[in-house]
């Protein structure tokens, strides 16, 4: 069975280098390495409307995405780190999901039933644990599974100014994180599309 | 396949009434009509030593919730709301459970691999989003899994001071939650147990 | 001496009727009987773009609002909760305010010393605190002070879909939190007008 | 006009080395060359017994540490971070500080009316920020004033596992921090000594 992917880069910069970027191309490649195909969409270079539901009207660039998040067995959200909080972008995100709550069917599942969420965070110096604690809550409660493990991320030193995209090498800590996180996404994952949640 | 539960009361009381307990209550009967069984313990009752280790020697009651802890499928956590936060003894059990991340087995999955998290919360006013997210969170770094739907809470409105366990019915919102907690959980422990997670 | 306040509507519809207006009007009347004056801006009816700098350039709405933070002697942010959480176009208002601290003076202080910070959520159902959590950290750590007592605040009972804007009535709580958040407002803010802090 | 101040130490250890400990020691330090005198009260090593009064009875230590945050004009609270989160000693401490808002006096001020809050947060890795935006939420909520400037920290880099206190040097970064942390607080507390608030 093959599993697809959607990666949003929650990043603030709707061009450009970006450290969510860098860090989520690895993620992909180790779900690639698994057989996970998917694409990265840099949430910030498209207008997606402030609101609750899922088209905003006029302009609003979310139904495009949240299409692919409906065709897709796995989110990984990718966010900065700003002010040890997760992004506005991740957080617009969030906030558009959330009218999967109103969109339930006959066993009073949502959309994202039997879909799992991944988190990758990115920052100079603190806030992954918050930003995934955010991430998480919100994901669960719109109907996404959260897989063992924790989010993959990385943060320097307190008060620090290099970005990850800077380092000079991939930290060994990083490589382990993803390896572990794109195993226990896709089991899950794997296991959800087989034998859907019953709902009730 | 028999799943067994292990639910474990935060309350700040050692002894007498609690609206966590009441809440658990209704939370257990609804797992019981799916066939799980278990038992709850008030962890303010017991002795439970601060520090992240799993034995703190000397009087420390955690290594025989842990035990307990180790032989159920599913962990269900119930916590007050004190200052729009969790309590500070779900903090200490989360503590205690950050031991695991040093005991891992040769695929590198700690002792929650497998074991699949839900959370229950009970305040008068305010709060439930943010202790789920601090709960998630925890019990996701350290190996549970977190199934669709969000937590089941209650609480009343803003600067309200009714207990849940005065409350004169229970409300049908918290019967509803419950039962698609209680589906959930069960489908993700079901999954989970026959199939365990690979690790790597 | 006169103060003047700036308050920030964080709603997510750019026009329309909202009960975080509904909310700041009460806290604005509240001020206005302590001689305090100032305007409500809705951040989502202008184009304020991502980014963490003063200027993030061709027709970005940020540096107008940016202008009026820096004229007022108190910042109101007024913020709906979704999912539990603070909305988007809060988060993006802090992320501007990030840029303060690379604009300190020659005593290290950024644009914001001296200024107080004062905050009124409003929900259905729950996460005030949290909202206040996120915004009180990210407000002191650009230079906000943050007064005694609390935010304003009003969340409905769980699950429930009633907006504050359409209660019946003002429930006395929330008269009563709002007269003291102004107080305690205006005390801090006079006394840090008059004794600006030193800096070193 | 002199200021005292009562610093806590939020460790998970009753005794022994702590970074906690390592970094309070600093911060008093940058207090003392402003004049500010107090004490470390390391919470652990006393019974403070799980509750929300200002006495839990029978062998409860929280009387005699909350005597001496009443005769503070400072409260400094340092606190380690576990799982990205305040040690549940820290929280314990909040949890007990509730009871100020039933203490109030003939113009609604809490006992902390008056008193300034001030955080210093170590760990490994991961979590000031929002151990910081926890502890602001709940000190303001019973009546302390946060000053301008964030909370002094030290995290090293993501999954790291080097401790404050075997640091081969103070991180210069730390210093500045402190400096600016203690200029700021004893501004404040001066200012709110000789005027006190209003309340109504």
């Amino acid at each position: 069975m093959s599993l697809t992917l959607l990666a949003l880069n929650c990043t603030l910069k709707p061009t450009g280098a970006s450290s969510t970027d860098a860090f989520l191309s690895l993620v992909l490649d180790a779900f690639q390495a698994e057989g996970v195909t998917g694409e990265v969409v840099r949430v910030a270079a498209h207008d997606v409307k402030p609101g609750v539901s899922s088209d905003e009207g006029d302009g609003d660039a979310w139904p495009a995405i949240r299409a692919k998040v409906l065709a897709a067995d796995i989110l990984l959200i990718g966010t900065p780190i700003w002010m040890g909080q997760p992004s506005s972008v991740s957080k617009r995100v969030l906030e558009r999901l959330d009218a999967f709550l109103g969109e339930t069917d006959d066993a009073s599942r949502t959309p994202a039933y039997g879909k799992v969420a991944a988190v990758a965070v990115v920052g100079n110096e603190d806030g992954a644990h918050h930003v995934s604690a955010e991430l998480y809550q919100a994901l669960a409660d719109v109907g996404f599974t959260i897989p063992a493990g924790g989010p993959s991320y990385w943060v320097g030193e307190a008060m620090g100014r290099t970005d990850f995209k800077d380092l000079e090498a991939v930290p060994e800590t990083v490589s382990t994180t993803n390896r572990m996180l794109v195993k226990n996404t896709v089991h899950v994952a794997r296991l959800l599309k087989e034998n859907p949640y019953p709902g009730y």
